[in-house]
This record gives C-alpha cells, structure tokens and sequence, in this order.
C-alpha cells in the first residue's frame, strides 16, 4: 500500500496550492440557533439541476446539524471580509451576534456583504474520509459586484488590495509609506523609533512604486515579499501604509529590528492603533491556519473566544 | 418549486465569482490513449484517508473513460500554465504531443512544470445532474514551489505577474511600455501607429508605475482596467511591455483608435510578432470562455483544432 507512506503534512500542502475562495456556510438548528463554519471545500457542480457541494469535517462541533439538515446556504465571502472567514473559523461566542444576516425562505442565514450567497436544500449526502460531501440543490441565490475573496497556499489574498497597491493612491499631500510584517516561524520583526516600537517601514519616494521601495529597503536580507496584507490611511498624520507580509530566512536581518514572539507584539506596538489592529488580525489568521485542512475547522484548534478585529482598511 | 426560475446565465455568474485554481484531469485509456481535460471543480476532501474530488461533465467527450477508470491523476496547473489549460479545455487534436508529461506508476498521465500532481484511485463514484463527482484515493503526489494559476469571473489570473507589474523590472537602458488589451463585446481597440495597428500603448515615464500610466491615459474614458494578462521583453527594441485586460463601457474612446472584430485582430496587427501571440491566446481563451460551466468543458464548445499559443512573457 504505498499510500501509508504519504506525508500528512506534505499532502497539506500540495491540497494547499490550489488556490480557492473562501465560504462561510450555514443552517438553522431546530430550536432556531443559527450555526455556521469557514470552508473553501466549495466547488460548482451542475446547471442542470442547479447543485453545489460543501465538504463539513466530521470532526465540526457542528457536524450533527450539518449531517441532518434539509436546508443549508453557502455565503462566498467578498475581499473585504476575511474577518469573517476568521471569525466562522473560531470558537468565538454569539459570532452570529458579530455580523449582518438575515433568513432566507427556508429560514437558513444569509451573511450580509457577501460575493454571492446560495439557499440549498440538501440534495445527497456522501460519506468520504473524515468529511462529508454534502450536495445542495440551489433553490435561491444573489449576486453583488464585489470581488470574492482569494485563498492560497494558508494565506488570504485580495486582487482589489494588490491593485490599488499598484496605484499611487496617496494624494500629493500625502506622505506614502510601506512596511513589512516580516515573520521568522512564530516571530515577528519589530523596529525601534522614536515613538517606540513598531513594523518596520519605509518612506516611499514621489513617482516610485511601494512595492519597489520595499524591495530596494530589504535588499540583500533574503527576507521574500509576498501578498498586500493592508492598506489605510491616517488622515490626521495625512499618511498612507502599505503593508505587504514577508519571510525572513533567519532572525539575522542586520539593522532592521528584532524578532519578538508573535503572541507579545500587540502588547509591544507603541505606535499607531492601526498596527495593533493588523497584527491583532494577523494573529488570529495565524491561529486558524496551524489548524484543519480547510480554512478553519471549528475542532481542529483550541481557540478561545476572542475580540473580533475588523480590517486594518 | 422556486428553482424553476432561476436564471441559468446569472447562477453561472454566481458560481463562477468563486475564485479557483486550475487543473488538467487525465486518465489512460484501456487502448493507452491518454486524455485529459481541464477543470477548476476540484476540491480536496478528506487527509485521512488522503481523499480528493474532481467533477466530469456528462457531455465531456471522454466522460465515459472517466465514469469507467479505476485510476485517474489531477495536475494542478502553476500560473505560467494558461496555454495547457486553454489546450486541454479545446478540441485541439494530439494535445498530449503538445506537453510534457510521463506515466505515474499506475499509468495516468502526470503534465510536468504543474505546481503539484495526485495520482488517484477511483474510491467513489457519484451521480449529480449534469455532473459526476469522481472521487479519488490520493495514491501518490509531488509538488513544487511553482504558484498555481488563478480563475475568477471567467478570467485567469496570475498573481506572479500581477506582483511582477507592480516592480520597475526594467533596468536603466530599457524604454517601458503599458498597454491595454481593451475589449467592447467581441471587438478589441487598435490604436494606428506609423509601424501600422498595433494594441495601445503607453510608455512610461521613469519612476512611475505602469499602472498609474495607463490610468492617468484612459483617464475620462470609462474604460475599466482589469488584471495583469502578459509582461514582457523586446530584448532587441530593449523595451519592455506590460498588459492589461481592460473594459470599455462603448465604442466611443475618443482619439484612442477603433475597434474591430477580435476574430480579425491577428491579421490586423501589424507591428510587433509578440503582440500577435498575445492576442492569439487571448482569443483562445475567450473562445473557451463562452462554453461550459467550468473552464473547459470538451463538448461544451465547438471548437476546431487551432495552433497552440505560447504564454507571451
């Protein structure tokens, strides 16, 4: 059998590198408390009749629900909502309480603000593995004009986010900057300034790109830049921030800091309040990523219940 | 029954807002034929068992190898893959002349370059509309560092390139250039240069990005930029060019050119050969795109076997 020799978590990774959507998907329970999970097991399935299927873990605290449910729905979460996909993929309390829903005609909650949500009623059930596949017969859906958030490879990714990082978005009193969330494992590389410590960051010059002067600014560290994590402004500072996430290869990046653990750089951060609220995210992202195959898993983590952090943007 | 009146056009638009990878299915015939084709309806399902799950059409041209195969293999294309995509979502004859790939050890063909590949065993089988869910036994894997291509709304996308678009990659000697590949329906605009019709184009001045240029020239005409679709060099002219997708909102752009049937584009360009590749793939693609619920369903479309297009970058 030479499948006893496959890397669990090599195989992680490979399911991993197809990049995905992101769904929160919901039913009511019989005494009317409305459940829901994180999942990107999403995928389209037929027009005719109109199917889709979700795959819930059978290790899901709400599993039983979704094991004999009549109706369900599938919510495709829009690129400004990664915190909810890291809220339905905690053990945070009354998560329902935390965002906008309402019922739809079979009584299954439709989250507000979304890509594109579907009202299914259950069309089969298949057991597979440690998952069930769970069709749905789609009865109603809507449709908004907001881009679907992006998954790949244990990081949420936005277009709309790398698009406007492409822009010179800053007005021409603005003054741009960019920074790094720079991690080595469960570290995060913090610099000293004047008003103590922060991400590091990087003043971008007129007419030059944020991405580039990051780049040029690490330069020779090894430290690898990947996605936009976020974008805002301080208006009373007339500033904007582009942050963009990054691994070092070791905790010998010269002069641009040190690394501290993860968990203590809230506490840390004495600069802005927008840098706590990106690294809060950040850490709660983080969490649910070491956890479940799929985005979150509600029984894979042990995560206690936490103070939902909005967007940084 | 409300599901009689959904709109088969707009729930195709829904279910295609959520954002996927894109894989080559393929298989060997009892005859040593292999086939394939291309679909993003793959999810990964269970770790334990290693379970996965892809979605032949009924209509497909080999659906009957796949509802009869005991193994099969799913190659998860990496973002420089479009054309293979494109190849095995169109009729082309011999598309396996056209790529690399070998036997895994079970005889279903493995594409080389793909940012990972899974070789199945047929562990279920289920009947769903239009659709089969095939769901295979992960016997064996590889995967490498290669990030894998992205499809949303109808479009692929590569997040390397849309990376690459936002760095000066042009050194000190090279002239840049941004250009728009700007569509109206089933025509595409061509800007008159002295070199005859050529896509417009734009350059760049120095220390701007391509992006604020091509903003800053289709400024006032409606026209909306989309992604990155193809960068690159002419090493002997020493300028580099990068395109855009864009949408115009009429045939009215002022003083940008004229559009005309894309169908006729390839004739029409008269200047750079690079550029005729450009479009060629790009009509590829738009053929594909108006057939099939997933990115290329064999028999959804009545294509004819065309040249195969090289990515332009």
């Amino acid at each position: 059998m030479r499948d006893m020799t496959l890397d669990p978590i090599a195989l992680r990774t490979a399911f991993g590198s197809y990049m995905t959507g992101v769904t929160v998907v919901t039913a009511m329970s019989p005494d009317s408390v409305p459940v829901g999970f994180t999942a990107n097991s999403f995928t389209s399935v037929s027009l005719d009749p109109p199917l889709l299927l979700i795959c819930p873990a059978k290790r899901l605290s709400s599993y039983d629900l979704f094991h004999t449910c009549t109706h369900f729905a599938v919510n495709i979460l829009a690129d400004d909502q990664s915190a909810i996909s890291t809220l339905f993929a905690s053990r945070t309390e009354d998560r329902f309480g935390k965002v906008n829903w309402r019922r739809d005609s079979w009584g299954s909650p439709l989250i507000g603000g979304a890509t594109a949500r579907f009202s299914c009623r259950v069309h089969n059930r298949v057991e597979a593995g440690d998952h069930d596949i769970l069709i749905g017969e789609v009865l109603d859906f809507d449709i908004s004009d907001k881009p679907g958030l992006g998954y790949a490879s244990g990081g949420y990714f936005s277009r709309t986010l790398e698009h406007k990082a492409q822009t010179g978005v800053a007005t021409e009193m603005e003054k741009r900057f960019v920074g790094g969330i720079i991690s080595y494992k469960d570290q995060l590389l913090l610099t000293p300034t004047e008003t103590g410590l922060r991400l590091p960051h990087f003043r971008v010059p007129a007419r030059t790109s944020a991405l580039d002067t990051l780049t040029h600014a690490l330069d020779g560290t090894g430290i690898e830049i990947g996605a936009v994590y976020s974008i805002y402004t301080d208006t009373k500072a007339n500033r904007s921030y582009t942050f963009y996430r990054a691994v070092a290869p070791s905790l010998k990046v010269a002069n641009l800091g040190h690394f501290i653990p993860l968990e203590t750089v809230p506490q840390a951060l004495t600069g802005p309040m927008a840098e706590r609220t990106i690294i809060e995210r950040y850490i709660l992202e983080s969490q649910n990523q070491q956890f479940g195959l799929y985005v979150g898993d509600d029984e894979y983590g042990d995560l206690h219940p936490v103070h939902l952090v909005q967007k940084g943007n």
